[in-house]
């Protein structure tokens, strides 16, 4: 039986003796602040850990759960998406609701599709959408403290753009890349950044077919030392010549920083 | 010495051998969440009691703070105002960031003036802006929870502004107000009530004179009920008539509240 037969029976009835397992495709919202990332670790609660737990009371049963994304300590979603198999099958739409009374009130499942066996959040092709936050005004109020990363320096919105844009395209971002997480390929596509100002919040946009280790971060921290001219746009320009992280600037704090969506093909 | 004049000297000089005090009007935005209202009281945190200890820590003596607004329990704060009565006196534009990383997170001095002894919050003319939100779509996300009320049932915004225009002008507001505190003069003036959307988040913003206890809650419990045609037009032009609290909605949750602004005359 082919894959693409595969996705069209139902995943959970026994078929020529192999128990089929429903696979749910889960969209989820989160605020990151009390959380030490998506990923299960040991040091502290995560969002996975959360989603495998109400899960497991909501199914009887142990289930996996799979991210697209593994967001850092303290990053937002409002569009993370993670695969979800289990044993016995439950009614897709009737799943965010039952999963939103068992988790905390910090996460929720914004949506819920069935999808085959075989559809992986990581594996099948996508393109991500982070927003990246700037409260660019004298006073951080409370209300956006947990959202945005506060620049008391005025930041200078056009140069930005003009920054953003050369790094829009088909680049090597290893000059925008945290050390420790080493990958081969370092080439990733930025599809769009889009930098907007509503009442001294900038809003920064960016897709890409996929981001290395920290790269928004890294290129929101570079965006605003362009902006506050403390960085030229030939020194960015290079950046994405050669691999050099000096070229680029520092990493912005995590919490300004929310995974807004994933694009796939399907 | 009359009191224009007296405005104009320096409160804290020594004259005529009576001590002036400096004022200061502060300006003040909190998340509400964690505190029993802005008031003091013996039941938990308030805005004021957490104002007033670092003002102390600051001043080095004991000071008077006066609020502008007795917001309640989980009601949120961009412009709040409050006097600031000290004996020793320090540049205003200093206090800001002085008082700043003497509060808790969730409470920040926007802006500091300094304001004749006799300017009071309350008694000098103004009016004030509070903003409800009601998040209209079909699942809270995490970052709006704290802010905004999640009312699932599709509102009708056009309703919802026919029944609002009613309110606008001076009506006696009895009806709009909650049992318990009952003041005099019920009659109040609202110069502008505007709804607006956004990505399913209803911006709800009232401008008045005054406001009875609860009536921003309870104009906004009673809008959503003529959104969803639970209220008529006819009951809520009646409820402006007559004094009769069961003709006007619920009292709308305090979270969905913010007092936005406070504009005064000078």
């Amino acid at each position: 039986m082919d894959l693409l037969e595969y996705g069209k029976i139902h995943h959970y009835k026994i078929s020529k003796g192999i128990k089929r397992m429903p696979n749910y495709k889960l969209t989820i919202a989160y605020d990151g602040t009390e959380y030490c990332g998506f990923q299960v670790q040991p040091n502290g609660p995560t969002v996975q850990g959360a989603l495998m737990k109400a899960a497991i009371d909501l199914f009887g049963h142990d289930v996996t759960v799979t991210g697209a994304s593994r967001t850092d300590s303290g990053v937002h979603a409002r569009g993370q998406v993670a695969a979800l198999k289990a044993e016995k099958a439950i009614e897709a739409r009737k799943i965010p609701m039952a999963m939103n009374v068992r988790l905390p009130d910090d996460i929720v499942i914004v949506d819920c599709k069935e999808v085959p066996g075989d559809w992986h959040p990581r594996y099948c092709t996508h393109r991500k959408t982070y927003e990246y936050r700037i409260y660019n005004g004298p006073v951080h109020y409370p209300h956006d403290k947990r959202h945005s990363y506060h620049c008391r320096k005025p930041l200078n919105l056009a140069l930005m753009k003009q920054a953003a844009k050369l790094m829009v395209g088909t680049h090597d971002f290893e000059s925008y890349s945290s050390a420790g997480k080493s990958v081969e390929d370092t080439v990733r596509t930025i599809y769009d950044i889009s930098l907007s100002e509503v009442e001294s919040m900038i809003y920064l946009k960016v897709t890409g077919n996929g981001f290395l280790y920290n790269m928004v971060r890294i290129i929101a921290g570079t965006l605003m030392e362009a902006g506050q001219d403390k960085r030229s746009l030939e020194t960015i320009a290079a950046s994405l010549e050669i691999r050099d992280r000096t070229l680029s600037g520092v990493t912005a704090p995590a919490k300004g920083l929310t995974l807004l969506s994933i694009q796939y093909d399907d």
